[in-house]
């Protein structure tokens, strides 16, 4: 009866992360104490997530990818539940915090991760079968339209004719020479989806998700690297609804379209 | 270094709650598959939070508390939290359910832990020094108007005159016996509070403490027997914004009142 | 640039679940005083969920389901999680349920909705192409098995010769004349994996799926009501965790595999 | 009826971090795409929550508190609810990071906050009553003991002789000339604790609270800044769970010492 019996004691966990001792810390091998002198939050950030530090291009462009997303106004859905968790429980920062970050999935953040899959389906077709990125994009936006589907990382709410951010994105991209086949397919995506459906463009998540396959990493990061930029945002309207505003200050108007009232039969 | 030997196996935890193995699963003491055959789940949430199973007049309690609670509209801040992390993140129900669990504090369906250390405090007034409730509610009331704070578990956003919730829940308390000091200091406080502040009646908060003051739990329960009741609607509010509404339906109108754009200076 | 001018007010969210104001509280339909007064909250679980109060026999499963789910040990992930911060987290009770709540997905109390999902499709093969259910039980274990998936609602860590609380509850449908196709089926893919690859009887999980799917639940429903269960465990044990353990008491025992300390060249 | 009037439209939420529109994103002023090219990560974090860009020197130091609180390792409180999440529930990164983060408070990464408030009351009463730092600090101490607490911000699990960090941070602040009252008093408190109590030196939290409270901030920010640097190690502790392991992984030993089984007395 592995594992069950109540006198087990539990096995360590391994990790290849931090290695933490009374007088050492390390990350993947670096001396935290000297990475606390000279490096950047945004070295460490890519140092968790890569095992080895950032080129000083690729960490430019971790730096853009994070502020890109760090907040995007206090009505997003993430800002919005941080805030209406800070307005209804004042005993926890983290727990507002972590209502912003629950908000945060494929629609709302996390659109980076599937477009990363896209684009490496994408590029893999290119390499796999040689042929043009162009062939490659019309087959999967072809199959996005016979499935119903939406491609991840096109079109936003706000920014419908153009995500601004994009364009400095891949111009640091291009500029530094580490613009790839990622950042080749996501544009070849973008023209097959305006030629056979309509104009729209690349979002956010689906910039920094070709920037990410061009350094290598793998899909998951393009959500979690959204939620880790998102939440310098959240805390800060956090904050701000802790100094500024009242507890309880929000209530949603509702209209009520269900049943009507029932009444009851009186009971003998 | 004990304890953070890398080498060193983790003791097992304690608890006195449930006793599980391959063969069986005990809750306190009793079979779980006995209790699924004859208790109601209100039966097991006491019997989780209180060592034993309730009488019938305490489930009639607990039931009416745990109904009282468990939804007040879908613009309360827990379920607007709720169905904001729906909106954004559709992977994961227990993300959304959670989301609006953690709207909930002492400011937002919390206040029952508030009221019932209040109440203990104002019920341990009278029985040591001997005064009449009356007094002694009034003696907290001025406390709490000399410091500028207001008495959890009185006052409501909606049932400004009166909560319909609390003569349904004294009610019961008074038709089977069990409402007690809890009930009665209560009442006191609201006396108290009328004659020197304003009317402001006890809400759903409050009247639960009450209860569960004279039922022999402790404070925390005040909260955690609020959040039970409120996961029930939480559940249904999130599944209803996943069948009825669209992903990402949600946007907060915000209006921007900081600083003005900063002008660029050029650089050389 | 609708929906993204400032100016712009938001119109009311609409709900069928609760109707409330300041002298009402009705839930579908239900004055709320009115089932606080004679309804149990298990009747109140299923009306928030399915727009009606159950019989007296759906009752009683519910209450058997909600009880069989509510707590399997403090070491149970979604309990072990909910300890953990507590231990870490001593401001928010409602902090620590949610990171218990946090944990719960397919592999850890959602299996019944994808278990759901499973049984609805060989209930429609049966019913479509008007094979016998042992056919249509085959035919989706030899697809899980090309396909090197696991069949959801199978299988128990602890209970792996037999899920006691199984038999519980189909007892109780076939008794009550509410087992319908879908506990049929469920037995008929017990069959069909015990023939095909190994004895691996239903949990908790596949049948609760297999009595909601009877109840007439959608399947996000399996994957609520562990939910709505749990959440009675999760307070019991963060209750448990404040008032007999002290904070930070838990320290997780950690092996580093990862790359070797780097030595740093000298800088001139 | 102000505000529960189901055809009331909600007004506008105001905020001051961010104005969003088509055609601009603007953080506290400043166009979120130069930001993009120019800034880092860091100098974000610290614009979202002071108004202001910092200086070369802030930035290094907040550069050094952010890395050093990312990660302890992967058995810290924080860092191990984020892999139970992800243990059990595999349909959500945000999900597990939220857990992660919810296991932040006062105990664990949040000393942060009430260090700085401690901090910031001693360097009142040394100004106010124009008495010497270590007398204030003595007087707190003395304080502590009498109400039986803890100070915030001293003493480490796993650096109980001294926290590394402690010396780069203050190192840092002492050599740019950013060492004010604050660091100044939380030595003095250091100093006081050892003559009163036990040599129990600062840990990180205490370290970072000095500095905060050196540069300005209000005390949420000791907390807040915890959670942001804390979720780059949630995020990677994370994405390696996820990668590295199986689902379902973690079984907690636990020991069962609650009452023992209940015999039933069978009924007639």
């Amino acid at each position: 009866m592995k594992g069950h019996n109540p006198d087990t004691r539990m096995e360590p966990w391994r990790t290849s992360i931090v290695d933490a001792g009374p007088a050492h810390i390390r990350v993947r091998g670096h001396d935290v104490l000297d990475l606390m002198k000279e490096a950047t939050f945004t070295d460490l950030i890519f140092l968790l997530h890569h095992n080895r530090l950032p080129s000083i291009d690729e960490r430019r462009l971790f730096d853009a990818i994070l502020i890109g997303v760090a907040d995007h106004g206090a009505g997003a859905p993430s800002c919005a539940a941080a805030r209406l968790a800070a307005s209804g429980n004042r005993q926890s920062l983290s727990a507002a915090v972590a209502a912003g970050v629950l908000t945060i999935g494929d629609e709302h953040g996390g659109a980076g991760s599937g477009c990363m899959d896209l684009i490496a389906d994408g590029v893999g077709r290119v390499r796999r079968d040689g042929i043009p990125p162009a062939t490659a994009a019309g087959v999967l936006v072809d199959e996005a339209i016979a499935s119903g589907s939406r491609l991840p990382g096109f079109g936003h709410r706000v920014h419908s004719n153009e995500d601004p951010r994009v364009a400095v994105l891949f111009g640091l991209a291009e500029r530094s020479g580490l613009a790839g086949d990622g950042v080749r397919f996501a544009r070849a995506l973008e023209d097959a989806l305006a030629e056979r459906v309509a104009p729209i463009p690349l979002n956010i998540d689906g910039a920094l998700a070709a920037i990410l396959v061009d350094l290598g990493f793998p899909s998951m990061v393009g959500k979690l690297l959204f939620i880790v930029g998102r939440v310098a945002g959240l805390s800060a309207e956090v904050l701000e609804e802790y100094t500024r505003e009242k507890p309880m200050r929000i209530t949603i108007p509702v209209t009520y379209d269900g049943v009507a009232a029932r009444v009851r039969q009186e009971q003998e």
